[in-house]
This record gives C-alpha cells, sequence and structure tokens, in this order.
C-alpha cells in the first residue's frame, strides 16, 4: 500500500494567489515591481530561495538584510490575506479518508510553522502531523523535505508518494525517489506538472480522493 | 507585413490576477467559494460569460440579479486593486516600436470601456484605439472582439496577428482565421497556449519587441 506525503499550500488549502500577491506586495513596498506572473511560477519555493533565484535573474542588488525585510513584509502581507483563505474542496474528506482506511500520511510545506499554523486549523487538524521549513536545512526544490516527511512516517515497505501543485514538488519528489501526483489547485497547467515528472494529474483534492485507486490504494 | 490586435490584461498590464482576486473576493461575497484557480483558467471571456460558465460546471444556481450583482462586485474589488498594477515589461517599449516603425496595431479587450481606461493611462495611451466589451455582441472566446479589432485597423492585405495571454484569445484568434502570438505573463503554461494555437509564445511584450523578426516583421 501507498503512503502519502501532501504539499500544503495549494495542495489541500486555496493559498497559492494569496502568497503570490502577498510576495508581490512586499516586493514593491522594497521597490521593486516584478510581473506577478513569475512569482506564481516560483511558489512552493522556500521564500529565501525563491527571492534569491528572482533577484539573480532580474539583476536586482539584494543583500542579506534586503532578503529578510522581503520575508518579514510577506508575512504581514500574508496574514492580512488568510481571512479570504479556503480548504481546498475535498481536503478535509481525502485526509479523514486515508485516515480511516489507515493509509498512512504526512505534510510536508516550505512554509514556516506559523504560516502552516492558520492552514491547519482550516482543515480542522490543528495538530496534523507536519514537517516544515525549520525542520531541514533545505526547502524544495531539494528533497529533503519529503525524506525527513518519509522517516518521520515511520512506515517501511511502501511506496511513498508526494502530491503537490507546483512543478518543485514534482522535482523534490523525483529527487527523493517518490512518486509524483499533481493537482492543478495551485494554478499550474496538467502539461506543466507531467513535464516535471506528475505520473497522475487531478484538478483538486476532491477528484483524487474520487480516484485513489489509481494511485495503488486498493480495498483491503 | 503584419498588424497586431493585442489584448490588454494580462497582455500589456499586469492586471491578471488583481482580476482574479477581484472575481474571488466578489463571489465570496454572495456565498460562492470557488477555487481560485479555476477563476484563473476562465479569465479572458467576458465577466458574464464566466461566471454564466462557472455556474454551470459548479451547479451554483444563479439568477440574472445575481450574475448583475456579481458584475458589480467584481467592479469594485478590482477598482481596490488598480493600484497594484503596472505595465508589463516592454509594453510601452513595444508599442512605441510598432508605431515608429508604422505598424499597423490595435487592443482589443473583453473588459469594459471603464476598466479598460485606467490601462491605457498605465501605458500612458489614453487615447489608444482599442476595442472594448461594449462594441460587440459578444466577447472571447467568441472572434467578434478580433474581427471588429481588424476592421477598425482599415488595412488590407495584411496578415493580422493576435497577441494575448490566455486559451481563450488563442481560441477566438483561430475562430477569426488569424494567426496567435501567445505571452506567458497572464500566467497560462506555455503548452497551453501552444496546445489552444500560438504558433510563437513570449514571455512578456518585452521578449516579443526583441523577436519581431520572427513574426515576419522585417526592416524596411
Amino acid at each position: 500500500m501507498p503512503a502519502f506525503i501532501f504539499d500544503l499550500d495549494g495542495t489541500l488549502v486555496d493559498s497559492v494567489y494569496q502568497h503570490v500577491m502577498a510576495w508581490h506586495a512586499a516586493l514593491r513596498e522594497c521597490g521593486f515591481d516584478l510581473s506577478v506572473w513569475r512569482i506564481h511560477r516560483r511558489i512552493g519555493m522556500s521564500g529565501g530561495l525563491m527571492i534569491r533565484a528572482l533577484a539573480r535573474e532580474l539583476d536586482m542588488p539584494l543583500d542579506e538584510s534586503a532578503i529578510n525585510r522581503l520575508g518579514e513584509l510577506h508575512e504581514q502581507e500574508f496574514r492580512r490575506r488568510i481571512p479570504s483563505i479556503s480548504p481546498l474542496p475535498g481536503a478535509r474528506e481525502l485526509l479523514a479518508e486515508l485516515r480511516e482506511r489507515e493509509i498512512p500520511y504526512i505534510l510536508a510545506t516550505s512554509g514556516t510553522q506559523a504560516n502552516a499554523g492558520p492552514m491547519l486549523e482550516l482543515l480542522g487538524r490543528a495538530d496534523e502531523k507536519i514537517i516544515t521549513r525549520e525542520d531541514v536545512k533545505r526547502a524544495k526544490p531539494d528533497p529533503d523535505l519529503f525524506l525527513a516527511a518519509a522517516e518521520k512516517l515511520h512506515v517501511k515497505d511502501v511506496e511513498a508518494m508526494v502530491v503537490g501543485d507546483s512543478v518543485w514538488d514534482m522535482l523534490a519528489a523525483r529527487r527523493a525517489n517518490f512518486l509524483g501526483v499533481g493537482v492543478l489547485s495551485g494554478g499550474y497547467g496538467q502539461q506543466e506538472l507531467e513535464q516535471a515528472g506528475a505520473f497522475r494529474v487531478y484538478a483538486d483534492p476532491e477528484e483524487m480522493r474520487r480516484h485513489l485507486d489509481e494511485l495503488g490504494v486498493r480495498e483491503e
């Protein structure tokens, strides 16, 4: 039987676009006018890595203190937008079904514990097992988060599958040697996810829940 | 020599995500909790058609007055977000170069005249030639906007090319028998645009401007 490692933002909660707009606002406050789609395409990486990558690509000179300031501004801007975030359709039901069928799963996010907390509350699972940015040295697209998640699952001889909405999830999954399952709910297109290694792509957790048998989850 | 018909939101100005969040907020105010990515994937259609399509897909019962109320709420929410909108990189320069080289072009948007106004101001072209929602019976993905645009260009024996960021632009372009050129700046993936008929895809107006020769624009 497989075990599942779930990304959080864009995969279980509908928070990607709020993160995108929060980064956009933070960058503007610091005088950087970056196109919104370029931010969207980097969400899912750790915030620090994203900012460094964008700065390098766009030749924006950023020192360590500017990067820290951007991170703080993003936190503030994101917190303002939390009231507009909902769980994705079927997310609660999918996790409930996995628990009921005793299929192991865990969450793993490039975000901080502080940002994950309100998202877990939206899912009605404040005490859910989760690996966050603080638990590993490098966040996605490095495989560390998913490797730590698999270790914490304490499950042997299972095939771990990573469920995520971004190409960074799929890339980190391949680097950890796990299969990748994509969801469209973060706003990437199906072909982008497939090209990054997703072996199945569903619209959202609701559609995934109705197709668990395609992922090797069998009736006992 | 070709002539160009440009979409506005997501193609020349960086306003797609603000439209997405404005629709999301309007829908929530009316009690509908729609995933943000589903709204994103419909932007570029006329607002009325988008709402009708989403309502049908999701089995949300919406009467005419609810659709009108949603439209008004979207207008309000979008207006609040205008200060966070910038021209896309290279947009002003691309239009300036076309004017200088006497290559005919026109703008065509599924949006209203009222929403187009502030976007044209951002481009420094308040009096730019533009076809809006009010000028045609049906907006994208119907071809009417682009056919009206070509007519207004008053240019014969040219190959009109439609430049847009959404699959609805590409679909309407094909229905009007014009070539489609995609830009990634609205947040669609390259393959989505190509699959919808884009024969070239550029990151944004800046990249298109540097590759005009690929589109049949020749040095005199």
